[in-house]
Order: structure tokens, then C-alpha cells, then sequence
């Protein structure tokens, strides 16, 4: 039984809009369905409801959604989970993320690589910069993630388990993450047109093997058991997602 | 850098197929890109090209797709890694699941919740039952999987930190699993049809909150980079996903 | 060459708005492109840039789309087209349209079956049935088309080369549609939930054959070269589409 | 009543299978429901169970689909209705087609137009000339289609209500076309890659406006009541469409 505490983050749920809080005695929130003062909720229990709203613990989808400040168009939970996966992201990983943006994919690894893991992340923007140390400073809970102020190009260790590459012109460092990943190791990034596709394509292939190109398309249905249907509108397009395994260069003799 | 040991498995890439193979110094493989003997393979690296073939480390992906040997129908990765991210699962957690099928998805839920993590999965049917528990034992990698054959219902133990139900009636169990999670704990089911969604959505109102219908649907490209295109066929359907919150009974007093 | 003359339809392209107007020597149009004085377009030719605006001769997409007052969900073009096609529909067709709802459907189907052709359309409700009228006065070319206040099941010719059912519970019209049509003519009908669909399956196949169940997704892409890319948004859903043929009663002896 | 005759087409049902056959007295057609001689249909109605199967009368979708002999990529239905649609075609309509492939498009362009229209189409390749000349010969109803063994490129006529390119390199026909139809007239294409999308976007504004790119996807469901859900499989990808309108080079004084 997990007792809400001061300073905890509580998810307030009031029909299908969600919000995300810190809770703290003097502060409240005033939304559609009524005020709520934080101090009613601290010392209570997670998973209650409280008037017309309901009051969850937050899950790492309600960090990314509600709680990331947004600078930068963020990697979508739909696209995120799935690259965890590709990346094949375990307790322990060592993963590399070339361009932090507003840093919600960061956390997301941190939390997917467990503590004993580690992301070392770059962010050359300033500005994306600073708003990602603080988007990681509040979400992440362990201490795995190391955000650089610059360029990847700059660093020199290897032996990465991943790499993950969300900049404009992944193709630029596709040297770079090679030799900065074991291996087999995978290698994912996301570019939202068609073109970057054909000037990744054009590249790739030396250097990695077995290249995907994969779309997920997430929609949502109405939650009434008597009309089950799609939601009237979805989102169309977040980011085509490519994912390879570096291959060495030396080639077994056959 | 890894070396291919003995016992080992490897995933064996030629054009677009895949095979997962474990090594064996007296075995072999007949691909459309000839012969490959293991004895070759062992002793070298993981990420190298042997002939025609492309030579990696598998991923939890390969695994999950090459490995498992499929009795039911088994919950694919793009649903698979959305569920683990929904479900909030993490390092150390702790998560019942109705219903181990194939086993796939408990592999999963092994990896993603490291060595301090535990599942507990129930399997109702001997057949199925017999072959998740080898699924489990070739490819879970952390003792972390408990697999029961039996029926949840027995089952007493609780504070769980998530569950999911993969059976055909799901609302059979909702009380039950109800009991095993902690307050404001996520569980998630899937199912085929929107006969099934009916059903649900008609009770899981009651004891659980924020309930969410969501069906993804991922589309591979053609990885050439002068054509780029989605492929000619893809996977139309494989279960709507249902997720929701669990709300103590108690209602806190306004 | 077409002229614009008094009266006519016109539609005004501003970037990727889209506006349809009836030109009046003393009416005039103010968008984000500036005032447009119709006396101005008057006398002039379909097809030409006005300042920032794009001049064209409206098509039956841009009637549906931005002409039809619509005082019911209507059905969009991208269903309605497949529709037309799906009922077989061409120059003399004569069509049965139970429930007209804002006359969307019917002002396409009038179109597609040319003069010569016939849409018999039914509605109910008075409010709809003066809406739909009213749209179908103003924008029906041909007079093809016999709109009834009232009850389908009232209705007594036959021989109809095809049918389409827009109201929430078509199955109440199943044996009178099929009475309605000729042996082997096509039936369709559109619904927004699968609960409906559950219940027109159970029913259609006594009467039927060659039932499907058809959906259909619209997707834009940008259109900037440099940016290829769907949009950000789509709509997510519209209806279900059944179509089946009518089977006669009678079974050849085999 | 229509009564099935030699030389008619006839549709054959059985379970999800479906197949156009020619009827002649000595012919039969052995399937999975038996054998089925086409002396025993001639005579009899079109709409009737015979046997296993079921007998109807094929619509334009049973022609495109079972009937049109394909030696090229054919547009599908769910692209070839919204086209008709998208082009305004109807009853009276003079369209120029260039590229006829295997005709399936060129027949439902003349279906759509009905006899007082025409179609204008071009094909250089001979082979495809010779098939699309066959399927149109088989399967027009009226005698509005004038099938060029040529290049639009030599074609002097203008005037032309709508034009649909369907050809590797669509680009190359913009000027052309733009002279062959009247201002304002909607002009159509589909290609199979993002990268012609950008060729294409790259050139069609100059003379061209009010440009969409659109992907029609379409998803089948089973259709069993108790077990409402999508088919397994579905197309992933048939082309990107495109539609613009011609704009006269004159520009209105503002």
C-alpha cells in the first residue's frame, strides 16, 4: 500500500483529460471537475477517487506525456516503447543517444536499462540542452543517465550495447556510432519525411546489416461497451523508425 | 567484443530472413546462401559477414519471433513492448499474468523486469502449459519467471505492481487480479475480437479507472533507397489492447 | 473555356483552406487572403490565382465537402466514392437510399447514375428530411433524384438495381430492402460501431450473400518536396462498410 | 429478373473465393464446392445458390478484379473509385489518360463517364497496348474508350474535362497534360515511392494548384457475428495518389 507523500508526483484523472502533479500541502488544482488541495491527498492512497476525479501513482507514460517540458517534438510512448525494445534495452545496458531533444526518450532508457545501466546522451542545442538536464533531473529515479553538452563526435569510449540517433541528419554519425557500439550491437533512429529515409538508405548498408523501416500507427477506441469504435480523430504520422546491427568490417574467411 | 561460444544462440541473417540457431560444433545450417557449419562460426565474433549469411547476437526480438515455439497465438512484439511500457514495468517489478500462452509475452516481461523483478504467470491449459515452461526455461535468462499450472483463482498472494490477462474470457478474472495488485496498479489484456471489447468494457468500469482501448498497427518499408515504399503486405490485425487502472473501493470523502 | 457567371459555384483555395461560394454581383469574400469582390470573378475564367487566392470550378468533392449543410454525420468522400463503386452504380441506375440523413450520399449517387439514372432516398426525420432536401435542391444537377418524407416500408416498386442503408439499426430493413432490389444486386450500408456490425452478421446472411466488411482509412501527406511526410493528423475513423448481394430465395436444384 | 445467358459474365462464389467465368454451354467450372456446368445456369437468374456457390452478376469491382488480365501493377478499386471521384468524373466526362498499363483504371474510367463521355487513353509499351486493348475490348460496355498505341506527347486535341497520368516518371507529362485539359480541370497520378512524390512535388506547382497527396488504406474484417475483428492480413501499401488542379498562366489584375 503506497501512501501519498509530499513532493511525490500523483496522476489526477478527471474523464479522459489527465494531468500530472507534485504534490506539496499548499498547493491545489482547480480543473473541470471541482478544486482539489493537495493536502487531502498527501498521506492517502494512490488508486482512489476523490470527488470526480481519480488519483493514480504516475507510470513512466504519464512522465513522458504530462510531466517532459517540451521543447523539441518528442519521441511518442507508441515509437519509444517499441525502440526499447528493437534496441533490445535490458537491466544493465550501456546505451548511447545521439541528440537528447527535450530528453523524453533519455528517460525512458533510463528507466528501461534499470541502475546498474548507463545512457550517455548528447545534446549540441543549448537551449534543448538545458531543458533535457532538467526534464532528467525531475524524472529520472536512478542515477543512469550522463546528458554532454556537445557533440558526440567529441567522444572517445566504445563498447555500447545501443545507440539511438534523433537529429536531423542521422547519416553524420553513422561512423561514429559504429565505433562506438560492440558488434551486432543495434542502432535505431527516427526521422519524420520520406526523404531523410532515402538519405539514410543511401549510407546505411555500409556498416550495418539487416536494416528495418517501420511505422507504428497507435489508435484509440471509445471505451463505451455499447459503441466500440475508433476515436473520431488519431494521430497520422510521428516518425518513420529505422533500426540496424553493426557489422564489422572484417569478413570471416569462408 | 563477444565471441560465439558453444550452446550459444545465434541469428542467422540472409536477404530478408531470419533464423535463430544454437551452436553446436557438429551442426549445421542450409540456407538459400549455401552451407554454414557451426564449427566455423564458434570461436568468432558476433557482427560479421560468413558468405552470404550476416552473423549476430540475438536480440530479445529474435527471440521472441525465431524462437518461441508458437502452440497459440502468440502476442507479438509490437503489442509485447507496449504492454511492458503500459504495464510500467521496470527493474525489480513484481507482475501477475493470466494466461502464459506460449510464453512469449512472459519472456518478455522476465527481461524487461531484470533479476530483481518476478513474474508470476498461470497457465490453465497442460498442453500450453508444458510448452511455455520450455519456452521459458531456453530463453528466460534470470530465474525471475514463476509458471504456475493451474488457475489464478488459487492463487493468494498480492501487492502486485501489475497484471495482465491473456485469455479468452478476461472478465472472469477481474475481481481476482483486482485483489492481487495494489491500489492504482495497471493491468492490461488483449483480445481478438470487439465482441470481447463489449464484454469488457461492460464490467471493468467497476473496481478499475482510466480505462484505454488502443490497436497498434505497424507498417515495414522497403529498405531500398531509391524505392522508398511500404512493403506490399503487412499484418492487419493482431488483438486490441485493453489497459486500466486498479481503484481501491474506498472513496476518500470530499 | 468556362466563364463564372452569376449564380454559378465557386471554389477559393487560400493555402490549404478551401471555401465554396455562390458568386453574387454584390457579395464578396474576406479571408486571410485579403477581401475578394465577386463583381471581380464575374465574367472571368475557373482556374486562375486572384491575389493569393486559387480560383476553381467546384467538383463534387468540394460540394460534399463544403457545400452540403450537414445537420448529421455525413458520409465522406472517401467512403462514398467506394460506395458508388461497391453498388455498381453507373449512367441509369436506379437506386433505393433508406435514411438521407443531410443528402451527402444522395447528391453523390445522383451524380454517379447520370440523368438517365434514378436515386428513390427516404427519410424519416422531418428535420433531416427538409435538410437534405434542401441540399439536394441546391446542389443535385439532374433531377434524378425522389427524396420521401417518410417510411421505406411504405414503399412498393421494385426491380432496383441496388441499395444503401444509412440509419442506426439497418437491420430492420433487410427483408424490405431486399424486396426492394433485383436478384444479385449489390446492398451496402455503413455504421460507426461494431456493436452494430455484431448485430447486422447475425442477420444479413439469411437473404444474403458475399457479405464483407470493409474499412477504409484516408491518409494526407504534406506536400512540400523537400518534406515528404504524412500530416500530423488524421481522421481516425468514419463507419464500417458492409456490402452483400441479394440471393433469391429459390435454390437451383443441383 | 435478369436471366443468365451465353456469353455472360457470371460471378461464382464460394466461401471468400470468387470467380468470373464466361458462360458457354459446353463449358463447366470445377472448384472446391464441385463441379459446375454452365448449361445448368444458362437460362436461370442471376442471385441464387447453385450447389455450394453462389451465382451473381459481376459488378465493375468483379471485372476489375476476376476479369481484367494483368500484365502490370493494376490501380486497385479502393485508389480506382476515389480517383473517379477526386477527377469529377461523371456522365458526359472527356478524360485523358496516359498510361494505360493492363486498362483496369481505362474500364472504370469509361464505366464512370457512361456513353456520352470519353476516354482518351495512351499506352507506348506493345505489349501492354495489346493486353490493355484486349481487357478494354472484353469488358467496356459502351463504345466511349480511344485506345492510343503512342505518346500523349503527339496528341494535338485539347479541351479535356480531367487527365489521370499513371507512368513511371509522371513529371515529364505536367506540361502536356496541362495543355490537353481546360483551366481549372483536376488532374490525377499514383506512384508507387516517396521519392517520385518529391519529383512530383518539386515541378507540379508551376502550372498546377491546390495540391493533395493522399494514401487510401483498406482493411477487411471477418464476418462472423460472434467474432467481429479484422482479417489478419491486409495491403500495406498500393501507391500515393496525387491531385492538383490546372491553373491558367494568366493571373486576374487584383
Amino acid at each position: 500500500m503506497k501512501i501519498i507523500q509530499e513532493n511525490n508526483l500523483v496522476l489526477i484523472v478527471y474523464k479522459d483529460k489527465r494531468y500530472l502533479k507534485r504534490m506539496g500541502r499548499d498547493k491545489s488544482f482547480h480543473g473541470r471537475g471541482g478544486a482539489l488541495n493537495f493536502s487531502d491527498l498527501i498521506g492517502s492512497r494512490y488508486g482512489v477517487r476523490h470527488g470526480q476525479y481519480e488519483i493514480f501513482e504516475p507510470t513512466i507514460e504519464d512522465i513522458i506525456m504530462y510531466g517532459i517540458r517540451r521543447e523539441t517534438q518528442i519521441v511518442f510512448p507508441k515509437d519509444g516503447a517499441f525502440i526499447c525494445f528493437k534496441l533490445n534495452l535490458r537491466n544493465g545496458s550501456r546505451i548511447i543517444e545521439v541528440g537528447a531533444g527535450s530528453g523524453a526518450l533519455t528517460v525512458m532508457f533510463s528507466r528501461v536499462i534499470g541502475p546498474q545501466g548507463i545512457v550517455i546522451s548528447f545534446e549540441k542545442e543549448e537551449r534543448h540542452y538545458k531543458n533535457s538536464k532538467k526534464n532528467i533531473e525531475h524524472f529520472v529515479e536512478w542515477g543512469n543517465v550522463e546528458l554532454h553538452h556537445g557533440d558526440v563526435m567529441d567522444y572517445a569510449n566504445n563498447g555500447f550495447d545501443a545507440a539511438f540517433i534523433d537529429v536531423r541528419e542521422p547519416w553524420i554519425y553513422f561512423d561514429k556510432v559504429r565505433d562506438l557500439i560492440r558488434g551486432s550491437a543495434p542502432v535505431g533512429m527516427i526521422v519524420p519525411t520520406a526523404n531523410q529515409l532515402t538519405d539514410i538508405l543511401r549510407v546505411l548498408g555500409s556498416g550495418f546489416g539487416d536494416i528495418e523501416v517501420i511505422e507504428i500507427m497507435l489508435r484509440r477506441y471509445k471505451t463505451i461497451a455499447e459503441r466500440v469504435r475508433p476515436e473520431d480523430r488519431m494521430i497520422g504520422h510521428t516518425g518513420y523508425l529505422v533500426f540496424a546491427r553493426k557489422l564489422e568490417s572484417i569478413q570471416l574467411v569462408q
